[in-house]
């Protein structure tokens, strides 16, 4: 097994490059993931390139030592891919999934994002969406990247799970959607039906469509969808955590028992 | 009005304590928020008992620099309340709410955290419990500070609005609430109903209670519930995020439509 003892390594440098760089990981179709529960999750769905581990977490968490891309890192190797925080050790580099075009044509029950900025935020959506039985997500411009270290650690592996398509234009692929009999629902606080008024019956499929923290959607999102929908609040609040209100929104619509 | 221009002064010495100090914010029964939005919010339901404002912030926020007990501070001063971060210029010293005991004996629809150790859940649950219509929130030990400055931004200004009953005992405060009638239910993976089994039909009260974020609900705080519930997932994941699963279980009892 290949040993890696020196920060300086091109190796353990690519690897920071890809969880520092969005263009860098849309270019070579990889990502970067760190920690033994997240690498052990994502390894269910994605193929590892490279496994970094030091001695002592290949001898705590055998399985990931096990693969045959792993190498061995020194501790100072591993406090470079670490950045400033405490590590456990275990680093690994994994392919970035690509579903096939076919599942945008057929999936049924879809969530779909615009401009949800927060990676926290995006990384609970997509977990929320895989527990509740969605099989997509829509990921529209200026949202947080799914595979940027911490949306992966806020999704846990979920990003590698959801099959993600990212749209430049989300009108116009709520329409596409539509074409197909997948009623779209706006979660909007104004000018929409509460929740409670609905209650499954999208035969054709449904899509969930969540803006940004602040602002929501863009009016001209709002109007490419069939309804607008909200959760209804008492007036103790103004609003509830992006995240969470996603979250009820799916489990609303969600697509277990 | 008062002018503090020293980040020696007593008074913002005094308030950075609060902030950072648990032990002092139960002695004084006050605590420290920083931010328009959180000490305008916190302004609706609690009294201030200092607000320290820039003059830019005093500008900008005049309904807050109205308060009786402003006072304006420099921007030393006020870099020294923010600590290391960016500020808006507005902070403020709140009076502790307590809620009459009376309160605790007639709470219909309560949330009990068991060790939520994480502020954001903490906060995330407040916020989410204020506005699904639950009046009361019982707090087991081990769970973060609800007025620390991290759960104050999480709640955004909820811990001030819904009545918070500190308990050292929560299997003792669950059997109290059972004795009057409220059906405690436990959330718990195992050994428990999924959450579509049950549906309102708890004449007599409910109480929520909700555990750690890795381990859940001791052993004894189940067992001094009625029942556990779960809220069913796919296998796609393992768990939820703490908050939003909190959240699922509030909106899914909640006390509005």
């Amino acid at each position: 097994m290949e040993y890696i003892a020196s920060r300086e390594n091109p190796k353990i440098k690519y690897a920071c490059k890809l969880a520092a760089s969005a263009a860098l990981r849309a270019e070579a179709d990889a990502f970067f993931a760190e920690g033994p529960r997240l690498c052990a999750e994502l390894a269910k769905s994605c193929r590892a390139r490279a496994v970094y581990m030091t001695a002592d977490a290949m001898a705590r968490w055998p399985a990931l030592a096990g693969a045959e891309v792993a190498a061995q890192i020194s501790e100072p190797a591993a406090q470079k891919l670490a950045g400033v925080q405490a590590h456990q050790g275990v680093f690994a580099i994994f392919d970035t999934p690509t579903p096939a075009p076919a599942r945008f044509a057929t999936a049924k029950r879809l969530l779909a994002l615009e401009k949800v900025q927060d990676p926290g935020n995006v990384g609970t959506l997509l977990r929320s969406a895989a527990a509740f039985g969605f099989d997509m997500v829509v990921l529209g411009p200026g949202c947080a990247d799914p595979f940027a270290p911490k949306t992966l650690r806020a999704s846990v592996g979920a990003a590698g799970r959801i099959p993600l398509w990212p749209v430049a234009d989300l009108p116009a692929a709520l329409t596409t959607l539509r074409g197909r009999g997948v009623t779209c629902l706006a979660a909007a606080l104004y000018n929409s039906k509460p929740l409670s008024a609905l209650q499954g019956g999208q035969p054709g499929g449904l899509c969930l469509v969540v803006g940004n923290e602040g602002q929501g959607l863009t009016d001209e999102t709002v109007a490419a969808c069939d309804l607008a929908v909200r959760i209804p609040m008492t007036d103790q609040v103004e609003s509830l955590n992006a995240g969470v209100a996603g979250s009820v929104l799916l489990w609303h619509f969600r697509g277990i028992d």
